[in-house]
């Protein structure tokens, strides 16, 4: 718990603008930039991501930076830039969400998907649910309804559903439903079979603690494609409005009915708030890792907390240090396994002889204490995007150690 | 949303014992005091009490007081305790919690339930689980699992289940299945057809706002058990630990799948959390309400780190007002929900010629925005529960404006 390693200390962060991490929130609030544009970052998931699969991650994660700007592009708010990041991350067969979600312990796919608008401030959120390709969608609609108002007879419209319930909802809201078959990939179905023997034969040897542990371990490497491995997203758009979502299959060979962080709880899996009396930046934070340890130590609304300090890379530092290793929610854990994806960005005008040219000054970070960690990022700006897989430096212990990094980018708009 | 009531300053508290509440907490934590005991709160909901039932509302609340002291006494954590109030509490046709909770769209009951330990800050879980009488012991038992460490394999022991999957694993853990139309009594299977009418009714005749608004606070009103009635207890034991939990079967009528606060959302529902370096107070809350409302201000654990300042009162007042009736999360809400049950206890020591007594002193409080709630409490030195319907002052709106009343105990025990 010692060795706190500090990535960004070592690499030249994969800045987009080398300057302004010193610049102050603006307060002429009022003043929309005209356009349309805006940032995304998203992750592939914290856990373990092998060499082998590098180009996959990696390629998935600019598709969905591309989707997402798409979006913006053409006009689109934030929080529908994010549900569009996360349809596409859902349908990779190779991340952990959507098509290609671990099995459950019945064999069965049951996701959790959750999306937050700062702007609104509104959460919609979907668990344990079957038989929906894009449980985002899911997610979305429920805030998008919950937006519009009381139901019938003065009823409160739900931001959480789960299981049957969630998916007859969904199909009663005009989302096709899946066969679960059809969601299930080659992959997920022989890890979950090598999965079951693994979990058979262990359940035969397991005689000393000793040997449990160096199971477990072991059992965590070889799985492939990691088994923590939450999806995420978050943007901001031109207008400052930013949004965070995450959607998961959950962990191999989870209970039926375990809902993990992502939906389950508020705070966990994801956090947007635009900026206001109270903050002056507006934040998104979307997160990844062992659901349980996310929960207890309500990672994303603590880390959007955290970054509304000077330093946002140092607050975040901090945070991931004091809030989540060494939590005190999380005594007697070994080793805490997670990662987030942050944001937090402000207005800021510059005066120019003929014109204001007035942006919004982004920057992020994405920070991890498993193995490794994918990330993209693009602005409306780029031609493409950047994609990065962050891994631990050689020989600091997963679950005990961080690894930090981040970028600054500035999204530029014309007012009059 | 201007006029703040506060019916503290206008009625007495039923305070055990009149002065203490500038009673510092006292820094020897390794001096536990002997003997067995500790001080429990409970509710029987915040949403509309009729006079007609007081004496049933009442009466169950005395019993679950009883019930946790009782275990007290025999040497239970506050834990125990605590689960052992909720059953009670759930086991009563006259509360939405358990049997006789309200049906859903369905006409299914569907649970929720958790349950917070402040000693070990583990926390357990259940939503949306139908067919068990009893969801609190699910929740506790999946608690109590996740304190023996991690599954076969390595797998993490879930903290939170939902639906099908959640009463299997109850089953498969010993607790027995109930049928559930042994779970509806007579009163909830006449409200849902009752509110069954009135939806539909309202559903044709929805042409205008005003109308909807009219029919929504007559259709709360005459909802003889009110529709927001979660339970819910808090304990300490006379070790100094606290634990809450809650217990619900949702908004009548609710959308099946739906989880409400008390299981989906920790931070939400119930807080527990033991004194430790940077909290001087152990405190614990468990709220009931609105699960949406509660959900979004996060209200259990905003009103646990409110009262570690030094006036509990006029902090859990300030956080009300401020964190919940006003809160940025509800802006557009007319009328914000809910109600809170709060303790914070701290050691105090007193000098007397032979030996020392040791105590713990025990504020405790309520608070809500709800027409009504109906309160018991209880410590194992008392002979029997004292129980109150707090109603908000004639003319103030529910929604809009709050009652908050408390009292102090002190718990004594003896130390070398």
């Amino acid at each position: 718990m010692e060795s706190l390693m500090n990535a960004a200390e070592e690499q030249q962060p994969p800045s987009a603008l080398a300057d302004p991490w010193s610049l102050k929130p603006e307060s002429s609030k009022n003043q929309k930039p005209k356009g349309v544009g805006g940032f995304v970052l998203v992750h592939a998931g914290a856990g373990y991501h092998s060499e082998s699969k590098a180009k996959e991650y990696k390629h998935v994660c600019k598709r969905a930076c591309q989707r997402a700007v798409d979006r913006l592009k053409a006009g689109a708010l934030a929080v529908e830039a994010v549900a569009a990041a996360l349809v596409e991350l859902e349908d990779s067969p190779f991340t952990n969400a959507g098509m290609g979600s671990n099995l459950n312990l019945s064999g069965e796919i049951e996701c959790d998907a959750s999306i937050m608008d700062g702007k609104s401030l509104h959460f919609g959120a979907v668990g344990a649910i079957s038989g929906i390709k894009n449980p985002v969608l899911v997610a979305n609609r429920l805030l998008s309804e919950a937006q519009k108002g009381k139901l019938s007879a003065g009823r409160i419209p739900p931001c959480f559903l789960v299981g049957r319930g969630a998916h007859d909802w969904a199909v009663g809201h005009g989302i096709p439903p899946c066969p679960s078959e059809k969601m299930a990939t080659k992959f997920s179905l022989s890890a979950y079979k090598r999965n079951k023997r693994k979990m058979e034969l262990a359940e035969k040897m397991e005689t000393g603690h000793k040997q449990a542990k160096k199971r477990r371990q072991s059992s965590e490497n070889e799985n492939g494609s990691g088994c923590l491995d939450t999806v995420g997203a978050i943007v901001v758009d031109l207008e400052g409005n930013v949004a965070a979502a995450v959607s998961s299959g959950g962990l191999a060979m989870k209970h039926a009915g375990r809902v993990g962080q992502v939906a389950a709880h508020y705070g966990c899996g994801c956090w947007a708030e635009n900026a206001c009396n109270m903050n002056p930046y507006s934040t998104a934070v979307s997160t990844s890792g062992c659901g349980e340890h996310l929960i207890r130590t309500m990672l994303a609304r603590e880390c959007s907390a955290a970054v509304q300090s000077e330093d946002a890379h140092q607050a975040l530092l901090e945070a991931m240090q004091n809030k989540f290793i060494s939590s005190p929610f999380l005594v007697g854990e070994d080793r805490v396994l997670g990662g987030v994806i942050v944001l937090r960005c402000c207005r800021c005008v510059e005066a120019q002889p003929s014109k204001h040219i007035q942006g919004i000054l982004v920057e992020f970070l994405w920070s991890h204490t498993t193995e490794s960690m994918c990330v993209g990022y693009m602005s409306a700006q780029d031609s493409k995007a950047k994609t990065h897989i962050s891994r631990l430096p050689p020989g600091t212990v997963a679950g005990q150690c961080l690894a930090i990094e981040g970028g600054v980018c500035r999204l530029t708009g014309t007012v009059e």
